[in-house]
């Protein structure tokens, strides 16, 4: 199946490498759709991304190519992966950021990029390997590639949820890595001494009042009615949340 | 007319949300073109965005359409509406947003969107909703429109200037709900003890002053000359401001 | 040549400004593709954005146009420029932001644009002028042109090399106004009373170590592994570094 846009998954912010992303992309295939799906996930946190990752492909088109770009190691001999995986393709660094979304497949085929470009920063490697790559693909060029085990990826081990703030968003809502769906809503999530209820939407609540949800990606956010879930439980990235107790 | 190209006007941010509904508008009308005109209104404040949206469109190209999103009714019954008027179509929550500019329009039609999906978040309208809602409407497909008078839309009665601080940009100028077209350079805007001055442009004032002068929208903008507005004057969006006198 | 794309260099942010622009190229030249390379240069600094403009356009196709604006005198009588140089296009305001890499080009061609819209706002000349003077460029009309002496450019006598920091990335990362190309790797860059030794990659550094490095646009990048260099040295854009040492 032909490949019909690109789609940005980075930790790249909205400074100058989003665009050499753009602009790379656009001199190897003049006028390709290029969407930026995502690029300011938590820095240096693949681990965080990864639990987003398959959440935010659950809607999307099929066709698409994923160039996913969360890599602090960059620079090191850390492999690059492409994945066949719910009707996509996806491409990244072997950091865990791919792991889960290729555990959670029914069916996935993943593959070690051998070919490299004959010169690429050490730095910057979204611009300088994966969008070549992405679009050697798209013609059918040769990149070398070795299929793996779906168990040597890293980060194959992780849990299918993770009990953890993912992303914070702009309204200062707390995505978590925990799936809503088929979670009963008497539910109840303890944030140290808190003890956090469902709701199933915002105007449900108090203002003021947190509550969790099942939000638009299908996970568990924790919000405040008209205020911010972040500064209310003082929450961000990276932090741990729960138990779930009933 | 056929519509050339969706515009987007929220106050989502650079985050995970508005990625999301450029991907679906790619997988509703593959390769269409999509605007990304404004993102950082400010959260939750459609009152102060639909003082905006008219100036924003002002010099822009009919055969638009605009996905304005800026809905913190997200969720509950308010309803969904769709306006034709200055030759574009908009489509965004009943909460006031586009009230000011169909109230400013000689002529306008707004209809009450009738046409919901088979399934939606309670969260994310935006993506769910209002974007299928621009598909259909280009493919010429059934939306169960609701013809609908002008004064029934929430903020109908709202007035045509705001005197409120709409927005604070990069530099820290803070744009004004009022109109800058017509009005004597002799006025003056009192800002508590202050008395701010009309200038032409930044460099007809000493560093360090402020002044309000018609910024490129046509509304009054208040500005300090290599300096920032916002932290001089203490002031932020939703900030009251005036009187005038001369 | 023809120009088969448009790329925005500006200091605007992602707010209001940047998505007019857009749409008012889109309005200009339906369905023309328009990349946004960097949007967040620091406000108001023309003579910092200048020395990281030459890198960014390294890697870049042929055949672009660059709008550039960096422009804190607008509004004033300083002149639009358009140049060729390198195999591409730019516009930009005559305030030194095109100098360096005019002064850097083996053969540049510059021009004083002589027309203007009939009617235009005094603060939004990314928008209203060079916009549209792009435009005219790729549909071969008028632009009343004024052949230059490079050496008439303000800031045609900057120096190659800026003893400053350009710009602070998302990381944290400091990219400095040096070349690092052909700069021994031994150099110590001295910060005050810190000695900054080279590495080839942050992989190489120890946890919470300071180092320079070749970044991707072939600067000298001044970086902290795991941690923030601008937190960790007290440095922000503007900020003047050096000296070098062996």
């Amino acid at each position: 199946m032909a490949i019909e846009r690109f789609v940005l998954v980075t930790d790249f912010g909205d400074g100058i490498y989003i665009g050499q992303m753009r602009a790379r992309i656009d001199s190897l295939l003049p006028g390709f759709q290029v969407i930026d799906l995502v690029n300011d996930l938590p820095a240096f946190r693949p681990d965080l991304a990864a639990y987003l990752l398959r959440p935010m492909m659950r809607d999307m088109p099929d066709a698409s190519l994923y160039l996913c770009v969360v890599d602090p190691g960059v620079g090191s001999d850390r492999a690059g992966l492409l994945v066949h995986a719910y009707g996509s393709w996806l491409i990244g660094p072997d950091n865990g950021l791919l792991a889960p979304l290729v555990a959670a497949a029914e069916s996935a085929s993943v593959w070690r990029i051998g070919w490299h470009p004959a010169t690429m920063s050490a730095s910057f490697h979204g611009r300088d390997w994966f969008a070549p790559v992405a679009a050697r693909l798209c013609r059918g060029e040769e990149l070398h590639l070795a299929l793996m085990d779906r168990g040597d990826l890293v980060g194959s081990e992780w849990p299918p949820e993770r009990a953890e703030i993912l992303y914070v968003d702009r309204f200062g809502n707390l995505i978590s890595g925990f799936q809503a769906l088929g979670r009963p809503a008497d539910s109840v999530l303890h944030l140290g001494n808190r003890a956090i209820q469902h709701a199933r939407t915002f105007c449900e609540v108090a203002a003021g009042e947190p509550f969790w949800y099942q939000n638009s990606l299908g996970l568990v956010e924790i919000a405040v009615n008209q205020g911010r879930a972040d500064q209310k439980l003082g929450l961000a990235a990276g932090d741990p949340i729960g138990p779930w107790m009933c």
